[in-house]
Order: C-alpha cells, then structure tokens, then sequence
C-alpha cells in the first residue's frame, strides 16, 4: 500500500551517513521525493528531512534506521495526518484572525483544539467560529497559579504545538519547560531589537527607518528563543508610535503565519539556540 | 467648535496656488496639520492634501477655496465620519477574511454595508460576521442580466467603494462606468506581469524568482487601472504552482489591506492611469 | 535670470507657517516646484523643504524668510552646485568602491576632495581614479594624536560632509564635534540590533534570519546617531558568520548610496536624535 | 591528498539515484559536505549538487558515476579553480564598475578575460583597472559582421561565461547558439513586465509602484531565457522615468552580482526555460 512519510534525522556527523540512510530506502524500494541535509560542521552536527513514498512498516523502518544510526540520533517518521494546536491569546485579533480564517478554509494544516486567554475580550470573535474558549482571568492570582489553572484545561488536550498569538504576558519557566520546543511566539520586532515591552515605542524613539516581527521558539530566556522566521516593513518620520503598532500588525500575522507552515510542514529542526529551515 | 478636515483639492497648476490656498486657511485661523502638495510637470497638474483643525463651516470654506482656484478645480473638504463600503467575493475567503476580522475588531476605517458574490461559498463565514450576503447566481443569466441584479442590490445601500476582494468574473463597461473610480481591485501578479487568467500558473511556467500583487481602482481596460499598491514575495524551484497561489495568498491580503487604508484615509489622487499617493 | 533654490527651514511650529512662507516666494513672483512640510506635534517642531524657481536675490531672500520666521528659525537657501565631500576608510573596498565608480561617472552629486585611511591597502584602488590619498598611520600614535593628523589634512579642504565608508575606528568625541551632523557613517546591522564590534558575528551567533545596514550620522554615542536609511536582506543557516559578511556588503554599499543621495540633495533634517526625510 | 570538488548531476529521474550516487562517495571514503537534490516530478528529472572531499582521482569518480547513472545523465565534477569571464558592455558603468571592484579586491570568484564594447565610452574606466578593453564600433557594419569580429576577439580567450553588464544590442540567434548557457544578461526591468526597449519609460507610464531588475540566461527568444535571480524596489509617483532609472541601477548590478555568484559557485542548473538554485 502506497505511504507518504517526511524522515527527519538529527545526530553527530559521521562519514557515510547520506549512503547508509539512502541504502535503508533503496532496500525497501522507496521513493525519495525530495530531500535536504545540513551538516553544522561548527557543532559537528547533521541533520537530515527526506520525504519519501512507497510501501512500508513504519516500526521496521524506524528500527532500520536507529541500527545504522549513531547513538545519539533522534529520528522522527511522520505521517501525513494533521497536527492538533492549541492557541494562547490576549486581547489584539490580528494574529488570532489571521489563523481562525486559514482554520475555517481549511488552509492552516492543524486542528485548533482550544484557545486560552488571561482576557475575554476576544472571546466572541473565537466562539464565531465554534472553538472552545477559555477564559482564566488573572485577577487575585499569582503567576503560578495563573499558569496552573491554564496547564490544567492543556492537560485535557492533546496538541503538538501551543502558539502564542499576542499573548502578551511572561510565561514562567515552569511553564516553557513543560512543553519544550513546544511554543512558538510571535514578537512585534526584528529581534534582537527591541528586546522587552513596548518594542514599537523603543522603535519610535530611536528612529529607525524599518520595523519587524519575529516568531520564535519559546525558551526560559524572554525573547532569546530559536527564530523561526522574521521580516520587516519600511517605516518613516510621519508614523507616530501608534501608526507603527497598526502597520506592523500585518507583518505580525504574516510572519507568525510562514512560522506555523515552516513547523507544520516539519521543516524546522532546533538546533541549540538556532532553527535549520528546509 | 473644534473640527478636523481633510482638503483635497486637483487642478491645473498655476503659480502661486499654495500661497493662495494657505492664505484661506489663515485667514479662518486654522492649524494645518500636515500639508503635502505635488505637481506632475508633465501634465500641468497640481495635488494638495491638507489636513486642518479649527472652526469653520464647511460650506463657506468650500467656497472659499473654489474662489482662489482655477476654474477646473476639483475640491473636496471631508470630515472624518467612517466611510462606507461593499465587497464582492467569489470563493476565496483569505482576502474578505481579513477585511471581516479588521472590521470586527473596528480596524478597518469603513463599515462594510453588505457582501455580494456569484457563489454560495463565503457565504456561512460572512454570516457569522452578521453582515448581510447576497448570493447572485450565474447560471442561466447573461453577463449583463446578472450584473443588473448585483446592481439592484448596490442600489439599495450607500457606500464610498465597492471592493473586489477576489471577484473572480470580468466586469462589463456598464457595470465599471456605472461606479467611477469607486471600485477596488486586488490582482493577484505583480502588473503589468501576468495579465488575464491564473497568472500563478503564469508566473510557474515562466520560472520567475518573484510573484506578487497588485491594488489598482478598476476601469474599462481589464488590469490596466491606476494602480494603488504593489508587492512581491520570494518564489524558488520548488514551488508547484499551487505552492505559489497559496504563498502568493498573504502578499494579496496585506497588498489589499494598504490599498485600503490609502484610499479610505483619503490619501490616493486618481492621475490620467496613474496614483499619486501622499 | 531664472535660478533654482532648495529652501529649507526648521523652527517651532506656529500657526500660519506655511502661509508666511508661500507668501514670501508668491510676492517675488517665484514658482513652487516641489513642497514638503512635517510638524513634529510632540515637539512642536516645524519642518519645510521647498524647490522654488525664478528670479530672486539669495541675500533678500533670506532676509524676507527671517523677517517672517519665528526667532529660532534654521533658514538654509541652496543654489545648485556640486557637493564636496571628504571619504574615511579603513581597508575594505566595497563601499568605497561603490562611490569612486558613482564618481567617475558624474552620477555621485558631490566632488571626492580626498580620501583619508588609518591603512594603506586601498591606496592603489583610489590612484586609479586621480584622487588624493592621505594614509596616517596609528602605529605608536594615542588615538588623540591620530586624529589631530587627520583634522589637519581636513583642514586642507573644503567639504560639506565627511563620509564613514567603512572606517573602522572608534572617533572620539572632539573628532566628532568638530564636525557636527557632517559625519555619515555606514554600519553593518540594522541598528538598534548588533551594536558594536563585529555584528555578522553576533547576527550569526543569535540565529538571525535577516541581517542589515544602517547609514547615520555620527554622535558622540557609538552607533546611536539619527538613522538616514536602513535595508536588511534575508539569511539562513546554510551561511557562515564569513558569508553573512560577504552578503552583507552589497546591502551596505546600496545603504549608504541611498543615504548619500538623500543628504547631497538636502532632503535629510536631523530631528533630536532621528531624520526627518523630504 | 585531500581535495574538494562540487559534483553536479542532472539526469531522467529514477529510483535509487541518491542512494547509488552516495555509495559512490562512500565506496571511496569521500565527505559529503554539502547536498542538495530536486526532483522535478512534472519533467521526471532528477538534480544534485554535492560538495565533496578527500583523496580520489578525478578520472576515475567520474566514470564511477557514470557507470551508475542513467544514459542521459549530465556529470560535471568541478574542483575549485577561478572561473574565467568576458564582459560586454555599451556605455553605462553602474553594473561594469560594481564587478570591477570585486574583481579588484579578489571578491568576484572569477578572473576577467577582456571587456569588449560597442562604444568607447567606458574604455578609460577599464584601462585604470588594467583589463584588455576592445572597442569593436557597430558604425557601417551589418549586425552579423559586427558580431563576427566579436566573436573573432572572443576566440582568443579562454572563458567560462559572457556576462552581459549593459550590453545595449540585441544579439543574433547565430553569436547566441555560439555559446549556449554562457551567456548571463541583466534585464532592467522584473521580466516578464516590460519586455523590450526603455522599461523604465514604460514602468512609469504604466504607473507601477515596483520596478525591478532581472539576471537571466541568453536564449534565442530575447527577454525569455532563464531566470537566474530578480528583486524590485518601491518606487512612488514623485520620480520622473529618470530618476526611476537613476534608482534602478541599484537594483540592478545588486540582482546581477547575486547571479553571478551563483552561477560562478555552480549553483545553478538550467531546467528547460527555468532555473534551479541550490
């Protein structure tokens, strides 16, 4: 029975590795229909996504590759089925909207299980298009707790990936940790400018002649994650620092929205502190 | 009482016509708040947009102005009150969606009055935005009869501009001659590149390295009006056609989108087959 | 005799500016070719840039502009001739290069009066365009000494502008005052991002997916003068902290081009610590 | 001995090629440095590019390929030594001046043969850098006669590549045919828009706020070779076709200097009418 698979392999660098990998799909007469490798010669590392087609036991396959494989590596055989995400938002629709309508034409390449927010303000846009949301207000609550009660409604999902879409409060490490290379965020700079609060007013301030968006893996170190992606949009001396929040609300959405397609699409490996994009 | 307006005012150009037109300004005590003027030398033309606040009453203001101007003038004194709008779609919802959301969150600059289309498709997301949809079937109808119906229902609201946010039918002279430099397009090539059908497929057999988009008010020449706003995105060889539409699909909503917000902030001169954009 | 002049003014903002000033050139009988005005609201400030045509006395003129100015007004009234300017440089040739060929051509708006560098590597390049090369060594020199030898040759020439094209020392602060918003600097990221030494390295470091150039003036703060022009170019991680750099030049060289064009066609005031760009 | 060579091969598509290219390499204890394979499923042909090092006889790894490859297959094991180019110019010095200066500084990856122009124009340009300068004047000679004394120049050098740096003639089919997928064009404008005489001219008479440049393969069909790279830059309705074309010219030896560093890297595979870039 003719399969689809995308064979993702990271590990040390070692002489061979492209012939022994490639042996494994020609003994079991499949179709390599595209495929990239990168070699980190700084870090000695490889890394490898292949799609290839034909008719296969994923559990052989897997099990044939980890045998020629160096011991460190960390091989992933994904199936085409969709990914589940779950969404955490504050009170801008931009970056939400962006995604809700790619979901409702079917075009986003993952389910949205739920979306979670510390406000309510956009909870009447989500419910327009019949995903659960949940409300959990901040208010009399500490950090933990907060981060608690979100982990709890989490737990009742199972999801690949939490995206942040302007969800604009710091998440504990507690909370990163528990879903590691798990969140992605969208940051309204060109990171790592304007690192912190308020990156279109330092923006204003400074003068610069472009602004920017970032999406990111989200780590333990605020605004410090792998990047995923990035673009910019020219800006002037006429733009108060309201009129580069609006202008740069499209850059937000659309870089938050080549991000999610990149990992969606299994195309993004971690690597430390960077992302290697196939 | 304290009024803002914005003053647009074309005309052949003659010397001294910034000093006269100022001179009525200060002559009634009003701030300019930003002032930009330009001269096409080729043509003999003069454009001036002035935002002014004060108190003044509109129509001795008007006549004010038409007074120290040239006979040809053509003045317009808007005061900011939300324009009006109506879109027509046909099954593509990423560029409607993103106006939908813009306007929900009351973004957007215009109330969008209703929502024609010649396919039922966009019509349950447009529904869930509370925004009335006409669905105006093809079938069986020639081109005019069924223009002459979506002309009914235009007739019955009020609106600054139509905007086609993925109409996908050609429309006939009557229909673009009945509505003057109101109607809006976004086409989905950067023109004069890839004019007519599926310029993607275009773009792909052509093998270019740059797609892209373009806003332009409609006239009787099929992809041959003024042109708003343009821009492009990335393309490489391993892009299908199909990955091209889809990647194309962003750069057409955010083309539309500044398009948009030109045109309905009063910023856009139509000139000869030209914009003048200030 | 018809003459053409640049008039530039800059003062607090008051009501009836544009008035006055149009005023001024209407009773002289001069044509208006171009105008721009921007009021910094936050500041007060008032900035206007006009092109006027016609017979006028520069020295009357003036006068007449200053009668009609607040006290603090910056009037500057350019008749068209060439720009002088004075280039430093250290050993890289790209940026340099990009000017000597714009220079020979005639398409630079400025005459090179010399060039000046703390190393001899370029010397042969710049003989072969006839243009005087002054190479002044640091060897045993305090940086004070180093500079007082270079302000000595400045001293030489007549200039409108020293150049930063690629020079890589750090200017003290009585370099840099003595030759206040006359100094362009070109640096290698799109600044805030990457101050400091070697920023290919640290784009690299950092996983970047877009690197920059930044063209400004110079201040006494390292790499915080007001921004002329900005542009970024897109990475990955298939580049070295080497091929980043290589990369990097030709967005430094078009950077720097545009920003010269703006400031040698006095389109450019410094506003605090930004530009203002006609 | 350890040495370096890229391996390039493009052949009909069949199962197996990377696993049986690789075993190759790997029979003969080669690195794989870096990789890159397309398949383009509609065409069924197959494209890799491998960097590879060690110790092996170049004789003896191109006839092991062969020996695995298909009949059609198209082997070029290239080891790193300077490519040889020839450039043909008229009279603009913007493209000609950028590729002077990196071939000054060792930057280019090329050596430059000689410079071979239908005018005089940029002779003196050309001799401060020492390159033999041909001024081979078109005045009473027929097209073919005076490409034939071209093409007479031509035979005496050695060279990998023309590069066409603002060589402002149409060529004949006879001097194209003569150097198949040799000789790389840059086209002032985003082809296809504008194809033909004065884009500029026809970019601002059709209003567009891009304009661009385009690096291509010459073809027999003017102005449809295959593209190699492009880029645009915003233009706005302030600039004159001049000063369009003054603003392009960036662009311009930019979009040709990133061609030809790929070309001279052996990045790029010609695929009928398109390219493909690793």
């Amino acid at each position: 029975m003719e399969q689809k698979a995308r064979v993702l392999i990271d590990c040390k660098d070692e002489k061979g590795l492209v012939y022994k990998i490639s042996k494994v799909f020609y003994e079991r007469d499949l179709n390599i229909d595209s495929n990239r490798e990168f070699v980190d010669k700084e870090q000695g590392k490889f890394f490898m996504r292949t799609v290839v087609t034909g008719d296969f036991d994923l559990a052989e396959l897997e099990l044939a590759l980890g045998a020629i494989s160096p011991s460190d590596a960390h091989i992933r055989i994904i199936t085409p089925k969709d990914k589940h995400i779950v969404l955490m938002v504050t009170k801008e629709s931009h970056a939400l909207g962006d995604i809700l309508i790619r979901h409702a034409e079917g075009a986003l390449g993952a389910k949205i299980e739920c979306i979670i927010s510390n406000r309510s303000t956009l909870q009447s846009l989500v419910e327009r298009f019949n995903i659960p949301f949940f409300y959990v207000p901040v208010e009399g609550l500490e950090r933990e707790e907060h981060e608690r009660k979100m982990m709890e409604i989490l737990a009742k999902f199972h999801f690949d990936y939490i995206v942040l879409a302007k969800y604009m409060r710091i998440l504990t490490s507690v909370f990163v940790q528990a879903y590691t290379q798990k969140i992605i965020n969208i940051h309204h700079s060109f990171l790592p400018a304007f690192i912190g609060a308020n990156p279109y007013k330092q923006a204003f301030d400074r003068g610069v002649k472009i602004i920017g968006a970032t999406a990111h893996y989200v780590t333990d170190d605020l605004d410090e994650g792998p990047i995923i992606a990035q673009d910019v949009i020219p800006v002037n001396h006429r733009l108060t620092w309201k009129d580069m929040q609006n202008a740069g609300r499209d850059g937000e959405k659309v870089v938050l929205s080549r991000a999610l397609t990149l990992v969606l699409s299994d195309r993004v490996f971690v690597n430390g502190n960077k992302t290697i994009i196939f």
